[in-house]
């Protein structure tokens, strides 16, 4: 089913204790589209660059099956830039460098031909943009899966809220959720924010896994997989989105049961994305590398517990 | 099957964001032992009190069917005290008091009666003290499990690497693998720690879950349950170790498909006893109320994972 990607296409510029890279490719949509490839080939992107990004790129985006005909070319613009430095502890980082460039006026349009998608994934954007995407679709997708962070919880609120009342499932760190609920313990935000509109909540807790919680208080725990090395964390919760819509968009089952196989699929393709820099890793899998991942997770998790008697 | 419980019996005085305790009952010992007794009712403890010690407290142990045979009663002795204070985020505290009184001469001396024992659990002293019991022992239990802290690392390393280097199952937090390896990645730090000695190496992240490492490169992942408030964190790791050598003890495998189950009672004993201060919740169980809460963790589990195709 088709799937369509809002979300930005840019350069980033990394250095964590193993290295630093140039200018690489980067951005949410970029790896929720590379992510979502490797389920469905109806890939639908809308997202800006400038005239400085490389035909190379934009190699890399058609060979994961994007359709960039909502791939707007900024004239004389210049790509969206980040700039940062990882600790070493890889949870934390500073931020050295953010050129918003093309992405400052960012006003996405959606193709006719993308009309009609099954399946949304808002990658973080402005809150006040990701509802114009909304908006401009004639019939609303089946699933509207949003991530946000707390920058627009601290400039944007009442836009964010807006825009999180019109979504299917959320996507924030723990942190976040505890910042848009007010409250500490998770289980209680999760219940506060399913009351805000999305059917669906995942808190993205990073190297300590996901929770999944729905309207009904069922709640499931995919667990980050135990790494030799985080090699560089960029990408890893938009490359979870996108094996997450992905897989989805594929399966085409919307149950809590089938929600939870498309964590795991997301947190697989995660734990992937950190093992090289930016897109190194990811953008080169076949199903058989899939698949060794997702056994190594059914290893971690599998077992048989019997009740005591 | 018989087990033998050496660890602190004390006094603690609890602060937390909910309220605050006078001196009500603590200690690794205790909080093993009552987790313990839900699985076994052969449970031998080895401690120290002072004269001070309540016979309510006494009673109590009895109630989860400790053999106190081995808990010294030092007269005119105060018994081990320690006073803390939980932070909001619950995951760090001060600690206002530690007065070790009849704790700083502490001598385990193993009854006749708790010889062979066929497990052992070591709960956190100075690694000379645990030492003096394996030593006594004079058939060495089928499983010794040792819990420690950084504290030892920090002043007593080369007596910690002796007794661990004697012992089957390794339980520290996720700083203390790192503190203990030198390795950031706690795959690798497993690793290294899995040379010392132990054959088994749990690593637990509190609020995270924990993790299973074997020699094989094994490795088994168990959540925490989300909980709707963490009202006391006090004993929660002690429970664990109490669930886990208790489940293994009665169980008599010690496969690591069963520890991997023994990982996750302990995980639900530990869910339950942070819900209230002290042991107020986890020596008030039965059956019915620990089978609720491992359904719980199964349902938080349970996901049915295919393979691509």
């Amino acid at each position: 089913m088709s799937l369509l990607i809002v979300g930005t296409v840019a350069f980033d510029k990394i250095e964590t204790p193993f290295g630093k890279t140039n200018k690489i490719l980067g951005g949410a949509g970029t790896y929720i589209g590379i992510a979502s490839s490797y389920f469905t080939d109806q890939l639908n992107l809308v997202s800006v660059i400038g005239e400085d990004f490389p035909k190379e790129y934009t190699k890399i985006l058609h060979d994961h099956k994007m359709n960039t005909q909502g791939l707007q070319v900024v004239e004389g613009g210049k790509t969206f830039f980040w700039e940062g430095k990882y600790h070493t502890d890889m949870n934390s980082r500073d931020t050295l460098t953010t050129e918003l460039n093309v992405l400052a006026d960012f006003n996405p349009v959606i193709p006719q031909e993308y009309q009609n998608c099954e399946f949304l994934m808002l990658g973080n954007l402005d809150p006040s943009v990701q509802r114009k995407v909304l908006t401009q679709l004639k019939i609303r997708p089946k699933l509207v899966v949003l991530d946000t962070m707390n920058f627009w919880m601290d400039i944007a609120w009442d836009s964010l809220m807006e825009t999180i009342s019109m979504v299917d499932v959320l996507t924030i760190n723990d942190e976040e959720a505890r910042q848009l609920s007010g409250e500490y313990s998770l289980v209680k935000a999760a219940r506060k924010i399913l009351t805000m509109g999305p059917k669906y909540l995942i808190i993205k807790k990073g190297e300590h896994g996901a929770l999944l919680f729905d309207q009904k208080e069922n709640c499931f725990f995919a667990p980050a997989l135990p790494l030799e090395e985080v090699f560089d964390p960029t990408g890893a919760g938009d490359t979870f989105a996108g094996g997450f819509i992905g897989f989805l968009a594929k399966t085409k089952d919307l149950s809590f049961e089938n929600m939870k196989r498309a964590i795991i699929y997301g947190s697989a393709l995660a734990s992937i994305t950190v093992e090289k820099f930016g897109t190194d890793s990811i953008a080169y899998l076949n199903q058989e590398s899939i698949n060794n991942r997702i056994q190594e997770f059914k290893s971690l998790l599998q077992v048989d517990i019997q009740l005591m008697d």
